[in-house]
C-alpha cells in the first residue's frame, strides 16, 4: 500500500525557483577573471538561469545531452548549474587544470555539444577546437567587450546569447533519477572516469549538507566557495547555498592569498570550503603581513576537504582565526560527502592532544553513508580504529558505476562502492584514512601509511611539504623513502629529519633514506601525484638496499 | 538519460541502523507512566524494534497492514515507531486525548489488526475492545508485573511478546512510497480523517529537520520531546533524533510542570519541543517556586507549534530561561513542517517591538513546501505582508489526499494543498496566520483575526486565556465577542479590557462585548475549539445588535 503524499520528483529546478522565491535579493559575489567585483543575486540568478534554458533550447540541446564547462566560480558558471540541468540536460564542468590531452579525451568522449569557457581559458579553446568533434558552439562567459581575439567559427558571446532570450521558462518535470551533472576523477592511472550524478542524488546530498553535523549550511551564512565547481559540483555547496538562500561569494580564478584575504574581509565571510593548498597559501599571505590580524576577520568555520588536514593547520585555524575547522573525506564518486569531522558530545571531557587526535581523523559517517572497512579477502574488520582495510561506501548519493560503464561494475555483491583508500574505523564511527591502497607501503607483509609519515614529517618546523613512496627493496618488497621540500630560509639535513622521526613513529615505520627537492608534482585538484614520483624515483637505490 | 548512482530506497528502518551504528549508547530516557525513570540507547532500540519485526511476523501482520499505537511518548513506543514501519505495516498513532467514540471510529477506519497501549489507557481499552472488530490482539506495553487487571480475551503482555523474539531481523527492501504510518487529524467537524504518510515523506522531511533554518537536529543535542508521539510523528523528530543520534527525552504522561522541570534540569536538555499549553504549565510552575531560576536550566532552544505564540511566552523564554523560541506553523498535513520563525541576517540590524513582529511571525518558507495564498476565487494574491487570503501548500511531505479518500480529492488543479488557514506572507516569504478560515470574523465584507485580537488580548496581564469568536449582528453579519479566562488573583473588568484593547486595534476590530469564563474548551492537542463556543454562544446578543 502506498502512502497518500503529494509525488513531487527531486529536481534541482526547485533549488534557484526556492531561492529567488524567498531570497532573492541575497547577493552572489564573483571575482570575475578580469579581476572586477561583480555583485548578482538569487533572483537575478533565476532569471539568467532560465535565459540559459532558453537559449539551450533554441541552440537544439536535447534532454540528456552534455554542455561542457571550462570555467572558475563566479556567476554564470552558477547560472549553467541551474539552466544546464534544471531544463533537462547534463552539466559537464570540465577541469581546466588537466592536461590538454586529458581535456580532449574527456569532452570528446562525454560528447559535451557546447562548451562554455571562461575568458581565461581562450587560448586553450583556441587550440583544442578543431579537436573536439562534438561541440557545436563555444560560448565565452563574459560580455561583448571583453570577447577574446581568437578565431574560431562557431563562438559566441555569453551576455549576447543569453540576453537575447526570454525570463520566461516552464522547468520540465524530470523523472528525478535523470543525469544532472557530470564530472570527471582525475585519476592517476589510465583515462579519466566520468561520475553521473543524478537530480534525486544532489538533492538528498544537498539536504545533508544543511545538517550542522555536517555543512551546517542556513540562510546566516556567507560562504566563500574557494573549492571549484568543477571538481565534485564545489562539494555540492552551490545547490546547498540555493536551498537555504545563503550568500555565496565566488573568486573566479583569483586563489592567491591575497585575493582569498581581501574577499573573507569585504563580504565578511562565515564559512568558507577549499583544499589544504589554498589555505596554505593564505598563511603564507599572513605571514608576510603580520600586521594584519585574522582574527579581525571574523570567519566563524572553514571547512576542508580534498587531502588530510594537518595539525599545524588546524592549530592555525582556531588560534589565529578563532574558526572552527571541519575536515571531512569524500570523493566524486561521493558527491561528496563522505565522513565529516565532528565533534560528539562526549568530547567535551577531552582536551589537548587527545581531543586533536580526534579532531584530524577524517570524520564521522552521516546517515546516508555507510561505511565498511575489509580485509584483502573481503572480510569486513572489526571498528576498533587499530584494523586497517579497504574501504567501501554505500548510499543514494554513492556513484553505481561510471559513464559509458568504463571500468566495467564496480559495486561489490552487497552494493558497495570500493574507495580505493585503506582506512580504519573507531568504536565511534570515526574514519582515519591510512592511504590510498597503491600507496601504502608494504614492507614486509605488514603495511606502512605513507599519509601518516608523511604528516610526521611534516610537523618538523623546517619542511614545507612532504612525500612517502615505496621504493623497490630486495629483503622487505618495499620500503619508504622520504622526500622533502625544506621552507625558505630553513636549514635541514638527512640525519636531522631521521632524528626528528625516530622520536616519533615505529622502528620499522622508518624511512630508508631522505631525498631533498625543490617541489614535489601535484594533481591539478592539489593532491600529490605519487605515480609520478614513483616513476622518477623507481630505480632509486636505497642505502639499506 | 539516467544517472549512474546507488539505487538506495528511503526508508525509516535505514534510521535505526543508522543511530545503532554510529550512536549506540546515546541514551533515550524514558519516563514510563508508573513514573519511573527508564534509561536506554539507541543500540536497545535497534534490538527491540528488530524484535517486534519479529512478532508482528509471528502475529500474521501483513505489509501495509496497520498497526496501532494507545501511547504517551517512551521508548517501547519509539521502538514500534521503527519496528512497524520499518518492517512494512504501517503505524497508526491513535490520540488517546480523543472521545471514546472517536477512538472507535478511528481503530475501524484504519482496520488496526493490533493495539499496543499504554497501561494509562487500560480502562479505555477494556471499554472499547469488544467494538473493534480488526483487532486480532490487544498489546499492554508493559512487564509481566505491571500487567493491568482487565479481561479481554486477546490481552498480551509487551515486554514477554517481544522479548520472546530473535534480535537479528532484515528489514525488507521496500518501495519507499509505501505507507509508513497513519495519523488521523482531529478535526472539529465531521469524522476524523486519515493522514498516510509514506517512507519517502518521512525521510526527506527528516532531512529538513536537521537544517539549522528549521530544526538544526545534531547529535549534541538532548531532545526533550513534549509534543506527543500520537501528533504528526511528534513533529517527525523520534526519525531526525536517530538520524543524528541525538540523546532523546521522552516524558510519558507526565507534563505537568514540576515533572517537565525536573527532566529538562535532570537530563540537561538543550531543546524542547511543545504546544504552547505545556509551557504555560512550566511557567506557571516556576511562579509557584521563585526560588528556582530558569537559566540554570541551561536549555538553548524551546520549539513550539500547534497554536501561534504569544509574545508573553516569547519574551518569557528569551529573558527568563536565556533560550531562543523557534515557532513554526503546520499541520497534520504537512508532517508537519510548513514554515519555521528563523531569522534572516537582515534582523540583526533591527531590536525592539520590530523584530518581535518578526518573531511572533509563524515563520518563513523552507525549501520543500511552496506556498501561496489566494482570494475566494483562486487568484493568488500578492506577498506583501498585507493581503491575507486562503493558504495552500505543496511539496513531498504534504499530504494528497486522506486515507481511503475520506473528503475525496483535495488538491487543487496546481497540486496545492488548500490548508483551512488564512495568512499573509512578506515580501521575505514570512507567512502570518490570520485565521482559520472558519474562524475568521466577517464584518461587513471585510475580514477580522480572531487569532490577532486574542494575541493583543493576552497581552494583558490579567489575562490568562482568551478566545474571539464570531457572533451573529444583524447589520453587520458578525461582530466579534472576547471570553476571557483571568488569571488567579487578578482583577479585570470588561471596560479595563476594551480600553487596553482600543489602545491597540483598529476601532472597528473592537469586540463588541467581553464575557469572563472560568475556563475555555481545547481539541485534544491543545488548540481552542471554537466550534464548541460558537455553539455555546450562538444566541448571546451582542449588547450592539
Amino acid at each position: 500500500m502506498l502512502g497518500l503524499m503529494q509525488d513531487r520528483p527531486l529536481l534541482i529546478s526547485s533549488l534557484i525557483e526556492h531561492a529567488a522565491t524567498f531570497h532573492p535579493g541575497t547577493e552572489i559575489i564573483s571575482r570575475l577573471p578580469e579581476g572586477t567585483v561583480h555583485r548578482s543575486n538569487w533572483g537575478d540568478i533565476r532569471l539568467q538561469a532560465r535565459q540559459i534554458a532558453n537559449a539551450l533550447q533554441a541552440l537544439g540541446i536535447q534532454p540528456g545531452e552534455r554542455v561542457g564547462t571550462l570555467a572558475w566560480n563566479g556567476y554564470r558558471h552558477l547560472a549553467l548549474y541551474y539552466g544546464v540541468s534544471g531544463s533537462g540536460a547534463v552539466l559537464h564542468t570540465v577541469n581546466p587544470r588537466l592536461f590538454p590531452e586529458q581535456i580532449d579525451y574527456i569532452v570528446n568522449h562525454a560528447e559535451d555539444q557546447l562548451l562554455f569557457f571562461d575568458i581565461t581559458f581562450a587560448p586553450l579553446v583556441e587550440k583544442l577546437a578543431p579537436a573536439l568533434k562534438t561541440v557545436k558552439a563555444f560560448i565565452a562567459m563574459t560580455d561583448r567587450a571583453h570577447m577574446p581575439a581568437i578565431e574560431l567559427p562557431n563562438l559566441l558571446c555569453y551576455d549576447e546569447l543569453i540576453g537575447a532570450q526570454s525570463t520566461a521558462y516552464t522547468w520540465p518535470a524530470l523523472d528525478e533519477r535523470s543525469a544532472s551533472s557530470l564530472c570527471y576523477t582525475s585519476g592517476t592511472t589510465g583515462h579519466p572516469k566520468g561520475v553521473l550524478y543524478s537530480h534525486r542524488s544532489t538533492m538528498l546530498h544537498t539536504l545533508m549538507e544543511l545538517a550542522p553535523d555536517t555543512f551546517g549550511l542556513s540562510t546566516r551564512e556567507t560562504v566563500l566557495l574557494v573549492v571549484p565547481m568543477f571538481h565534485a559540483n564545489a562539494w555540492g555547496t552551490p545547490y546547498g547555498a540555493a536551498m537555504v538562500g545563503a550568500k555565496l561569494v565566488l573568486p573566479g580564478p583569483h586563489l592567491d592569498g591575497k585575493s582569498i584575504y581581501e574577499l573573507l574581509r569585504d563580504e565578511r565571510v562565515t564559512f568558507s570550503q577549499g583544499v589544504p593548498t589554498v589555505w596554505l597559501m593564505l598563511f603564507q599571505f599572513f605571514d608576510a603581513n603580520p600586521q594584519l590580524k585574522p582574527r579581525d576577520l571574523g570567519i566563524q568555520r572553514v571547512g576542508i576537504g580534498g587531502a588530510a588536514v594537518s595539525r599545524a593547520m588546524l592549530e592555525r585555524f582556531e588560534r589565529d582565526f578563532g574558526a572552527e575547522v571541519t575536515q571531512g573525506w569524500g570523493m566524486t564518486e561521493t558527491s561528496p560527502i563522505g565522513v565529516i569531522s565532528k565533534l560528539l558530545p562526549k568530547h567535551d571531557q577531552i582536551s589537548g592532544d587527545e581531543l586533536v587526535k580526534v579532531k584530524l581523523k577524517q570524520g564521522r559517517g552521516v546517515w546516508g553513508v555507510e561505511l565498511k572497512i575489509v580485509d584483502e579477502t573481503g572480510q569486513a574488520l572489526p571498528w576498533d580504529g587499530q584494523a586497517f582495510g579497504h574501504l567501501l561506501v554505500r548510499g543514494p548519493w554513492i556513484c553505481s558505476g561510471y559513464f559509458k560503464s568504463e571500468g566495467g561494475s564496480v559495486l561489490d555483491a552487497e552494493g558497495y562502492f570500493p574507495t580505493g583508500d585503506v582506512a580504519t574505523i573507531d568504536a565511534d564511527g570515526y574514519l582515519q584514512l591510512v592511504d590510498r591502497a597503491k600507496d601504502v607501503i608494504k614492507s614486509g607483509g605488514e603495511w606502512i601509511s605513507s599519509i601518516d609519515l608523511e604528516n610526521v614529517a611534516m610537523g618538523h618546523p623546517a619542511v614545507a611539504e612532504a612525500a612517502i613512496i615505496g621504493v623497490a627493496h630486495p629483503k622487505w618488497q618495499e620500503r619508504p623513502l622520504l622526500l622533502v621540500v625544506k621552507r625558505a630560509d630553513h636549514e635541514l639535513t638527512r640525519e636531522a629529519m631521521l632524528d626528528y622521526l625516530s622520536a616519533r613513529v615505529a622502528k620499522w615505520w622508518l624511512p630508508d633514506d631522505v631525498v631533498f627537492v625543490d617541489s614535489l608534482p601535484h594533481t591539478a585538484t592539489g593532491k600529490l601525484l605519487k605515480t609520478r614520483l614513483r616513476e622518477q624515483f623507481r630505480d632509486y637505490r636505497l642505502p639499506t638496499a
